[in-house]
Protein backbone atom coordinates (compact mmCIF):
# COMPACT_ATOMS: atom_id res chain seq x y z
CA UNK A 1 0.00 0.00 0.00
CA UNK A 2 1.26 3.59 -0.40
CA UNK A 3 2.31 4.62 2.71
CA UNK A 4 2.33 8.96 2.81
CA UNK A 5 0.86 10.55 5.63
CA UNK A 6 -2.82 11.99 5.71
CA UNK A 7 -3.08 15.49 6.24
CA UNK A 8 -6.05 15.42 8.52
CA UNK A 9 -8.28 19.03 9.78
CA UNK A 10 -10.17 18.38 13.35
CA UNK A 11 -12.72 21.13 14.06
CA UNK A 12 -16.04 20.69 16.03
CA UNK A 13 -18.42 22.65 17.86
CA UNK A 14 -17.11 24.72 21.00
CA UNK A 15 -17.29 22.72 24.15
CA UNK A 16 -17.33 19.80 22.19
CA UNK A 17 -13.70 18.22 23.58
CA UNK A 18 -11.68 17.88 20.98
CA UNK A 19 -9.03 19.03 22.69
CA UNK A 20 -8.62 16.41 24.80
CA UNK A 21 -9.83 13.64 22.21
CA UNK A 22 -6.46 14.96 20.30
CA UNK A 23 -4.43 14.43 23.30
CA UNK A 24 -5.78 10.87 24.17
CA UNK A 25 -5.27 9.86 20.25
CA UNK A 26 -1.53 11.34 20.34
CA UNK A 27 -0.70 9.43 23.35
CA UNK A 28 -2.02 6.43 22.47
CA UNK A 29 -0.19 6.27 19.13
CA UNK A 30 2.42 8.37 18.79
CA UNK A 31 4.54 6.80 16.48
CA UNK A 32 1.05 7.07 13.89
CA UNK A 33 0.18 10.38 14.69
CA UNK A 34 1.98 14.35 14.93
CA UNK A 35 -0.02 17.13 15.82
CA UNK A 36 1.48 20.14 13.32
CA UNK A 37 2.75 22.54 15.50
CA UNK A 38 1.52 26.12 14.92
CA UNK A 39 3.65 29.72 14.02
CA UNK A 40 2.92 32.40 16.12
CA UNK A 41 3.37 36.30 16.58
CA UNK A 42 2.43 36.79 20.14
CA UNK A 43 5.22 35.93 23.27
CA UNK A 44 5.68 33.20 24.50
CA UNK A 45 3.68 32.24 27.89
CA UNK A 46 5.63 30.49 31.20
CA UNK A 47 6.32 27.10 30.22
CA UNK A 48 6.10 27.07 26.58
CA UNK A 49 9.05 25.67 24.84
CA UNK A 50 9.90 27.30 21.00
CA UNK A 51 9.27 23.79 18.27
CA UNK A 52 6.48 22.55 21.29
CA UNK A 53 3.51 24.59 21.97
CA UNK A 54 4.81 27.23 18.80
CA UNK A 55 7.10 28.73 16.84
CA UNK A 56 7.68 31.93 18.28
CA UNK A 57 8.76 34.19 15.29
CA UNK A 58 8.45 37.97 14.58
CA UNK A 59 5.63 39.67 12.63
CA UNK A 60 7.90 40.49 10.23
CA UNK A 61 9.11 37.30 9.84
CA UNK A 62 5.45 36.26 9.90
CA UNK A 63 4.86 38.26 6.97
CA UNK A 64 7.92 37.07 5.07
CA UNK A 65 6.15 33.63 5.53
CA UNK A 66 3.36 34.76 3.86
CA UNK A 67 4.63 36.13 0.92
CA UNK A 68 6.89 33.14 0.79
CA UNK A 69 3.94 30.89 0.68
CA UNK A 70 5.53 29.03 3.59
CA UNK A 71 2.12 28.93 5.39
CA UNK A 72 -0.89 26.36 4.66
CA UNK A 73 -3.50 28.96 6.28
CA UNK A 74 -2.96 31.79 8.84
CA UNK A 75 -5.32 33.72 10.64
CA UNK A 76 -4.94 36.80 12.95
CA UNK A 77 -6.56 37.46 16.37
CA UNK A 78 -6.09 40.28 18.49
CA UNK A 79 -3.27 41.43 16.80
CA UNK A 80 -1.62 38.38 16.57
CA UNK A 81 -0.83 36.03 14.05
CA UNK A 82 -1.32 32.31 13.83
CA UNK A 83 -0.65 30.05 10.93
CA UNK A 84 0.35 26.48 9.73
CA UNK A 85 3.69 25.66 8.44
CA UNK A 86 4.38 23.51 5.65
CA UNK A 87 7.85 22.64 5.86
CA UNK A 88 6.90 21.10 9.67
CA UNK A 89 3.24 19.46 7.76
CA UNK A 90 5.00 18.08 4.57
CA UNK A 91 8.41 16.35 6.62
CA UNK A 92 5.78 14.30 8.92
CA UNK A 93 3.66 13.40 5.99
CA UNK A 94 6.89 12.35 4.29
CA UNK A 95 7.88 10.25 7.28
CA UNK A 96 4.43 8.56 7.09
CA UNK A 97 2.58 10.22 10.02
CA UNK A 98 -0.74 11.35 9.91
CA UNK A 99 -0.37 15.00 10.70
CA UNK A 100 -3.36 16.79 12.61
CA UNK A 101 -4.27 20.34 12.44
CA UNK A 102 -7.34 21.60 14.75
CA UNK A 103 -8.44 24.34 13.28
CA UNK A 104 -11.56 26.20 12.64
CA UNK A 105 -14.00 26.24 9.79
CA UNK A 106 -12.76 28.80 7.38
CA UNK A 107 -8.76 27.67 7.83
CA UNK A 108 -10.22 23.94 7.14
CA UNK A 109 -11.65 24.46 3.39
CA UNK A 110 -8.58 26.69 2.94
CA UNK A 111 -5.91 23.80 3.47
CA UNK A 112 -8.64 21.11 1.64
CA UNK A 113 -8.22 24.01 -1.31
CA UNK A 114 -4.52 23.69 -1.22
CA UNK A 115 -4.13 19.43 -0.26
CA UNK A 116 -7.06 17.97 -1.67
CA UNK A 117 -6.41 14.76 -0.03
CA UNK A 118 -6.94 16.13 3.46
CA UNK A 119 -9.22 14.15 5.47
CA UNK A 120 -11.95 16.78 7.53
CA UNK A 121 -13.61 15.71 10.98
CA UNK A 122 -15.89 17.14 12.67
CA UNK A 123 -16.37 16.33 16.78
CA UNK A 124 -19.72 16.70 17.76
CA UNK A 125 -21.57 15.90 20.99
CA UNK A 126 -23.63 12.91 20.13
CA UNK A 127 -27.39 14.61 19.89
CA UNK A 128 -28.91 18.03 19.63
CA UNK A 129 -30.23 17.78 23.25
CA UNK A 130 -26.70 17.12 24.46
CA UNK A 131 -25.15 20.20 22.50
CA UNK A 132 -28.07 21.90 24.28
CA UNK A 133 -26.96 20.78 27.33
CA UNK A 134 -23.22 21.88 26.84
CA UNK A 135 -24.28 25.43 25.71
CA UNK A 136 -26.65 26.41 28.59
CA UNK A 137 -24.15 24.79 30.99
CA UNK A 138 -25.32 24.40 34.68
CA UNK A 139 -27.75 27.20 35.18
CA UNK A 140 -24.98 29.19 36.19
CA UNK A 141 -24.41 31.34 33.15
CA UNK A 142 -25.80 34.65 32.07
CA UNK A 143 -28.19 34.98 29.04
CA UNK A 144 -25.56 36.92 27.22
CA UNK A 145 -23.19 34.22 27.51
CA UNK A 146 -25.84 31.27 25.99
CA UNK A 147 -26.40 33.59 23.34
CA UNK A 148 -23.54 34.26 22.20
CA UNK A 149 -22.42 30.21 22.53
CA UNK A 150 -25.52 29.73 20.74
CA UNK A 151 -24.31 32.38 18.08
CA UNK A 152 -21.15 30.46 17.33
CA UNK A 153 -22.44 27.01 17.60
CA UNK A 154 -25.21 27.66 14.48
CA UNK A 155 -21.77 29.10 12.79
CA UNK A 156 -20.14 25.77 13.16
CA UNK A 157 -23.09 24.07 12.70
CA UNK A 158 -23.48 25.51 9.06
CA UNK A 159 -19.86 24.63 8.18
CA UNK A 160 -20.50 20.80 9.25
CA UNK A 161 -21.40 19.41 5.65
CA UNK A 162 -18.16 20.32 4.34
CA UNK A 163 -16.56 17.76 6.78
CA UNK A 164 -16.20 14.12 5.62
CA UNK A 165 -17.10 12.42 8.83
CA UNK A 166 -18.67 13.48 12.30
CA UNK A 167 -17.16 11.89 15.13
CA UNK A 168 -19.21 11.34 18.18
CA UNK A 169 -18.42 12.57 21.13
CA UNK A 170 -20.39 10.83 23.74
CA UNK A 171 -17.26 8.53 25.85
CA UNK A 172 -13.90 9.81 24.99
CA UNK A 173 -12.47 5.93 24.83
CA UNK A 174 -14.72 4.84 22.39
CA UNK A 175 -14.13 8.40 20.47
CA UNK A 176 -10.34 7.84 20.21
CA UNK A 177 -10.76 4.35 18.89
CA UNK A 178 -13.46 5.41 16.77
CA UNK A 179 -11.60 8.46 15.20
CA UNK A 180 -8.18 6.33 14.83
CA UNK A 181 -10.65 3.39 13.18
CA UNK A 182 -11.90 6.11 10.42
CA UNK A 183 -8.27 7.62 9.57
CA UNK A 184 -6.63 3.92 9.42
CA UNK A 185 -9.48 3.11 7.30
CA UNK A 186 -8.75 6.09 4.79
CA UNK A 187 -5.50 4.41 4.42
CA UNK A 188 -7.36 1.95 2.11
CA UNK A 189 -9.15 4.28 0.16
CA UNK A 190 -8.03 3.70 -3.48
CA UNK A 191 -7.66 7.16 -4.26
CA UNK A 192 -5.28 7.14 -1.84
CA UNK A 193 -3.72 4.11 -3.12
CA UNK A 194 -2.65 5.25 -6.50
CA UNK A 195 0.81 3.59 -6.75
CA UNK A 196 -0.13 0.19 -5.36
CA UNK A 197 -2.75 0.14 -8.25
CA UNK A 198 -0.15 1.27 -10.88
CA UNK A 199 1.87 -1.50 -9.93
CA UNK A 200 -0.08 -3.89 -9.81
CA UNK A 201 -1.75 -3.35 -13.48
CA UNK A 202 1.88 -2.44 -14.86
CA UNK A 203 3.06 -5.87 -13.20
CA UNK A 204 0.39 -7.79 -14.81
CA UNK A 205 0.45 -6.26 -17.91
CA UNK A 206 4.43 -7.47 -17.91
CA UNK A 207 3.23 -10.88 -17.73
CA UNK A 208 1.16 -11.49 -20.26
CA UNK A 209 4.14 -10.91 -22.69
CA UNK B 1 -26.99 9.35 13.79
CA UNK B 2 -29.00 8.22 10.90
CA UNK B 3 -30.02 4.46 11.22
CA UNK B 4 -30.54 3.17 7.84
CA UNK B 5 -28.24 0.54 6.13
CA UNK B 6 -25.52 0.75 4.12
CA UNK B 7 -25.32 -1.15 0.47
CA UNK B 8 -22.08 -2.65 0.04
CA UNK B 9 -20.34 -4.19 -3.39
CA UNK B 10 -17.89 -6.10 -2.55
CA UNK B 11 -15.37 -7.52 -5.46
CA UNK B 12 -12.28 -8.48 -6.37
CA UNK B 13 -9.45 -10.76 -7.79
CA UNK B 14 -10.40 -14.28 -8.69
CA UNK B 15 -8.76 -16.71 -6.00
CA UNK B 16 -8.70 -12.73 -3.88
CA UNK B 17 -10.78 -15.28 -1.03
CA UNK B 18 -13.69 -12.51 -0.76
CA UNK B 19 -16.15 -15.28 -0.28
CA UNK B 20 -14.52 -16.58 2.38
CA UNK B 21 -14.03 -13.04 3.83
CA UNK B 22 -17.46 -12.58 3.63
CA UNK B 23 -18.88 -15.97 5.65
CA UNK B 24 -16.56 -14.83 7.93
CA UNK B 25 -17.75 -11.29 8.53
CA UNK B 26 -21.45 -12.50 8.38
CA UNK B 27 -20.73 -14.70 10.92
CA UNK B 28 -19.32 -12.79 13.47
CA UNK B 29 -21.62 -10.03 13.08
CA UNK B 30 -25.33 -12.03 12.03
CA UNK B 31 -27.15 -8.75 13.15
CA UNK B 32 -25.25 -5.60 11.68
CA UNK B 33 -24.93 -7.65 7.99
CA UNK B 34 -27.36 -9.32 5.42
CA UNK B 35 -26.01 -10.75 2.28
CA UNK B 36 -28.16 -10.30 -0.43
CA UNK B 37 -30.03 -13.19 -2.03
CA UNK B 38 -30.13 -13.63 -5.70
CA UNK B 39 -33.10 -14.53 -8.05
CA UNK B 40 -32.13 -16.94 -10.82
CA UNK B 41 -33.37 -19.32 -13.64
CA UNK B 42 -31.52 -21.80 -12.86
CA UNK B 43 -32.04 -24.86 -11.51
CA UNK B 44 -31.42 -25.77 -7.44
CA UNK B 45 -28.73 -27.94 -6.87
CA UNK B 46 -29.03 -30.46 -3.77
CA UNK B 47 -29.26 -29.16 -0.57
CA UNK B 48 -30.24 -25.48 -2.07
CA UNK B 49 -33.05 -23.75 -0.15
CA UNK B 50 -35.43 -21.47 -2.41
CA UNK B 51 -35.12 -17.59 -0.34
CA UNK B 52 -31.72 -19.24 1.64
CA UNK B 53 -28.90 -19.79 -1.72
CA UNK B 54 -31.21 -18.19 -4.02
CA UNK B 55 -34.81 -17.23 -5.00
CA UNK B 56 -35.58 -19.54 -7.99
CA UNK B 57 -37.28 -18.62 -10.60
CA UNK B 58 -39.11 -18.94 -14.15
CA UNK B 59 -36.94 -17.53 -17.25
CA UNK B 60 -40.55 -16.22 -17.79
CA UNK B 61 -40.96 -14.54 -14.12
CA UNK B 62 -37.18 -13.02 -14.11
CA UNK B 63 -38.37 -11.61 -17.45
CA UNK B 64 -41.40 -9.56 -16.13
CA UNK B 65 -39.20 -8.68 -12.87
CA UNK B 66 -36.86 -6.84 -15.33
CA UNK B 67 -39.33 -5.44 -17.40
CA UNK B 68 -41.28 -3.99 -13.38
CA UNK B 69 -38.04 -2.72 -12.79
CA UNK B 70 -37.57 -5.41 -9.35
CA UNK B 71 -34.18 -5.82 -9.76
CA UNK B 72 -31.11 -3.75 -9.09
CA UNK B 73 -29.01 -5.43 -11.70
CA UNK B 74 -28.75 -8.68 -13.18
CA UNK B 75 -26.56 -10.75 -15.52
CA UNK B 76 -27.11 -13.59 -17.69
CA UNK B 77 -24.24 -16.63 -17.82
CA UNK B 78 -24.86 -19.74 -19.59
CA UNK B 79 -28.22 -18.87 -20.76
CA UNK B 80 -29.03 -18.72 -17.23
CA UNK B 81 -30.05 -15.25 -15.24
CA UNK B 82 -28.93 -14.10 -12.34
CA UNK B 83 -30.26 -10.94 -10.48
CA UNK B 84 -30.28 -8.77 -7.19
CA UNK B 85 -34.42 -8.44 -6.03
CA UNK B 86 -34.59 -5.10 -5.03
CA UNK B 87 -37.47 -5.75 -2.55
CA UNK B 88 -35.19 -8.12 -0.31
CA UNK B 89 -31.95 -5.41 0.04
CA UNK B 90 -34.38 -2.25 0.40
CA UNK B 91 -36.12 -4.22 3.59
CA UNK B 92 -32.92 -4.93 5.05
CA UNK B 93 -31.65 -1.55 4.49
CA UNK B 94 -34.72 -0.13 5.93
CA UNK B 95 -33.98 -2.58 9.34
CA UNK B 96 -30.55 -0.79 9.31
CA UNK B 97 -28.84 -3.85 7.87
CA UNK B 98 -25.71 -3.33 6.23
CA UNK B 99 -26.46 -5.35 2.98
CA UNK B 100 -23.97 -6.86 0.64
CA UNK B 101 -23.69 -7.58 -2.40
CA UNK B 102 -21.09 -9.93 -4.17
CA UNK B 103 -20.77 -9.23 -7.77
CA UNK B 104 -18.49 -8.28 -10.16
CA UNK B 105 -17.29 -4.83 -11.54
CA UNK B 106 -20.45 -4.03 -14.39
CA UNK B 107 -23.02 -4.65 -12.15
CA UNK B 108 -21.41 -2.74 -9.46
CA UNK B 109 -21.34 -0.05 -11.33
CA UNK B 110 -24.96 -0.34 -12.62
CA UNK B 111 -25.41 -0.38 -8.55
CA UNK B 112 -24.43 2.37 -7.88
CA UNK B 113 -25.31 4.29 -10.84
CA UNK B 114 -28.96 3.34 -9.33
CA UNK B 115 -27.81 3.72 -5.59
CA UNK B 116 -25.17 6.69 -5.88
CA UNK B 117 -24.79 5.84 -1.56
CA UNK B 118 -23.79 2.26 -2.42
CA UNK B 119 -19.79 1.42 -0.85
CA UNK B 120 -17.75 -0.23 -3.26
CA UNK B 121 -14.90 -2.20 -1.90
CA UNK B 122 -12.35 -4.20 -3.62
CA UNK B 123 -10.58 -7.27 -2.50
CA UNK B 124 -7.03 -7.75 -3.60
CA UNK B 125 -3.48 -9.79 -2.11
CA UNK B 126 -0.92 -7.42 -0.84
CA UNK B 127 0.89 -6.64 -3.28
CA UNK B 128 1.23 -7.64 -7.06
CA UNK B 129 4.19 -10.25 -6.03
CA UNK B 130 1.31 -12.07 -4.18
CA UNK B 131 -1.12 -11.55 -7.09
CA UNK B 132 1.62 -13.49 -9.03
CA UNK B 133 1.77 -16.03 -7.69
CA UNK B 134 -1.73 -16.98 -6.97
CA UNK B 135 -2.09 -16.73 -10.57
CA UNK B 136 0.71 -18.61 -11.61
CA UNK B 137 0.07 -21.15 -8.77
CA UNK B 138 2.27 -24.47 -8.12
CA UNK B 139 3.31 -24.95 -11.48
CA UNK B 140 0.80 -27.48 -12.48
CA UNK B 141 -1.61 -25.18 -14.43
CA UNK B 142 -0.78 -24.98 -18.04
CA UNK B 143 0.28 -21.94 -19.71
CA UNK B 144 -3.38 -21.75 -21.37
CA UNK B 145 -4.52 -21.73 -17.62
CA UNK B 146 -2.41 -19.21 -16.64
CA UNK B 147 -2.89 -16.34 -19.78
CA UNK B 148 -6.43 -16.89 -19.30
CA UNK B 149 -6.67 -16.28 -15.45
CA UNK B 150 -3.44 -13.11 -16.33
CA UNK B 151 -6.49 -11.58 -19.07
CA UNK B 152 -9.07 -11.56 -16.46
CA UNK B 153 -7.30 -9.97 -13.54
CA UNK B 154 -6.33 -7.56 -15.86
CA UNK B 155 -9.63 -6.70 -16.87
CA UNK B 156 -10.35 -7.03 -12.93
CA UNK B 157 -7.44 -4.58 -12.34
CA UNK B 158 -8.92 -2.06 -14.68
CA UNK B 159 -11.76 -1.18 -12.41
CA UNK B 160 -10.18 -0.78 -9.38
CA UNK B 161 -10.08 3.09 -9.21
CA UNK B 162 -13.77 2.45 -9.67
CA UNK B 163 -14.04 1.46 -5.92
CA UNK B 164 -13.94 3.51 -2.69
CA UNK B 165 -11.53 0.97 -0.88
CA UNK B 166 -9.06 -1.72 -0.87
CA UNK B 167 -8.91 -4.75 1.46
CA UNK B 168 -5.80 -5.97 1.52
CA UNK B 169 -6.12 -10.10 2.13
CA UNK B 170 -3.32 -10.97 3.77
CA UNK B 171 -4.54 -12.38 6.77
CA UNK B 172 -7.99 -13.32 7.30
CA UNK B 173 -8.71 -12.42 10.82
CA UNK B 174 -6.88 -9.19 10.15
CA UNK B 175 -8.96 -8.64 6.57
CA UNK B 176 -12.39 -9.24 8.33
CA UNK B 177 -11.65 -6.87 11.51
CA UNK B 178 -10.35 -4.03 8.67
CA UNK B 179 -13.63 -4.58 6.33
CA UNK B 180 -15.61 -4.27 9.50
CA UNK B 181 -14.09 -1.28 10.51
CA UNK B 182 -14.47 0.35 7.42
CA UNK B 183 -17.97 -0.36 6.59
CA UNK B 184 -18.30 0.95 10.05
CA UNK B 185 -16.48 3.96 9.83
CA UNK B 186 -18.86 4.84 6.74
CA UNK B 187 -21.41 5.17 8.87
CA UNK B 188 -20.18 8.23 10.34
CA UNK B 189 -19.93 10.00 6.90
CA UNK B 190 -21.35 13.31 7.24
CA UNK B 191 -23.29 12.77 3.57
CA UNK B 192 -24.50 9.61 5.44
CA UNK B 193 -26.30 11.64 7.96
CA UNK B 194 -28.14 14.41 6.78
CA UNK B 195 -30.57 13.99 8.94
CA UNK B 196 -28.44 14.03 12.17
CA UNK B 197 -27.33 17.70 10.56
CA UNK B 198 -30.63 18.89 10.05
CA UNK B 199 -31.55 18.30 13.50
CA UNK B 200 -28.83 20.02 14.82
CA UNK B 201 -29.23 22.91 12.83
CA UNK B 202 -32.74 23.60 13.79
CA UNK B 203 -32.44 22.96 17.23
CA UNK B 204 -30.00 25.61 17.53
CA UNK B 205 -32.19 27.90 15.28
CA UNK B 206 -35.06 27.18 17.49
CA UNK B 207 -32.95 28.03 20.91
CA UNK B 208 -31.96 31.33 19.18
CA UNK B 209 -35.51 32.76 19.72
Amino acid sequence: MDKKGILIVVSGFSGSGKGTIMKELLSRYPDTYALSISATTRSPREGEVDGREYFFVSKDEFEKMIAKGELIEYAKYVENYYGTPRDYVEKKLDEGRDVILEIEIQGALNVKKMFPDTLLLFVTPPSADELKKRLVGRGTETMDVIRSRMERACEEADGMENYDYLIINDDLDRCVKEMHSIIQGEHRRSSRNCGFMKEIKEDLERMKH
